[in-house]
């Protein structure tokens, strides 16, 4: 499966209910942040959450996610891929390895 | 481009720095709400946010949400997919067009 | 030391600065999430958290709930108390003693 | 009204639930954040929110915050307090007057 047709399909629902309108950037990313703490509910008291809850929360964020990079003409895969360079020159592997420790503290 | 592609870059990624002792699902929740922050703080004072930040911000978001989902075993896209069908079951298209309202008070 | 005085303090710094006119309600709300997030963040890998880096996140999050309360002419002690004792009559004690079950699922 | 009655009001409320065992500094940071989503929620899809949703989720994002400093024997008036120290040596009035620009890029 591939992205492309899950925006798609996200497109069309969204264009059925003329919600575009509502789908400025910023309104996408309070809508993220609202949705990620919903999903970190389902973690509040205990580590263990019901597996069906989390992938219902998870799917909001990621949701809101897609809609905001297709906003913006955003590729979402490029980004993560472009990032993950970016990341792993910050956390290069020798010095990286087994730590949890913030780059700046390397 | 396909998230299998992108899930296995990341799963690499994560091998060679040895994190993926780090990366609880209770982890990985919070790392969603961390970065879905600091996406919002793009947009904090006002609603036109530098793009080039955005897609960092939407990057780490959206490679912490494919990292829990793997973690889980989800497919990311099944699981939008699915909600998307059980949203819309909430939302009919006649009740739902060209509002905001929650379905609760449709 | 009361709310009132750190309130009137906190006026002080934003008039001195003319920073209302950035403090609309959802500004505010929209910082209170971005605080809470780098709060979050000092528990992102591990349960212990350096008590200073909290303390100054933490700082955060109240700054701007009270500049909300106070934003909207709420005391802020009072509301706490006000839902204090709603979710009282949610968690009844002889329900609730020892568990961490949402009210819905008492 | 004082902080310090809140604060012993929360504690009587919790002690009679036995709920001091769930609220890990960790836990509590968690339902910070998660509570400061549903604040959000008020303001997702516009401005103006109702008042009375707002003071609910503003009372749950306090009630918790003061939790943790409870917990972590934090006086959250004087960390308030000593945050705006800090943080008006970073944004003197002169520089920052009018400007909702980042302490670095003044």
């Amino acid at each position: 499966m591939s992205t492309t047709r899950t925006i798609k399909a996200l497109r069309a629902f969204v264009a059925e209910r003329d919600w575009g309108q509502f789908h400025s950037p910023e309104n996408l990313a309070k809508s993220v942040s609202i949705e990620a703490g919903e999903l970190l509910e389902c973690f509040q008291w205990n580590v263990d959450a019901a597996e069906s809850n989390v992938a219902d929360e998870l799917a909001d964020v990621l949701t809101y996610a897609l809609l905001l990079a297709d906003r913006l003409d955003l590729d979402p895969e490029q980004i993560i891929l472009d990032k993950l360079e970016r990341t792993g020159r910050k956390y290069p592997v020798e010095k990286a390895r087994g730590r949890s420790t913030k780059y700046d503290q390397l």
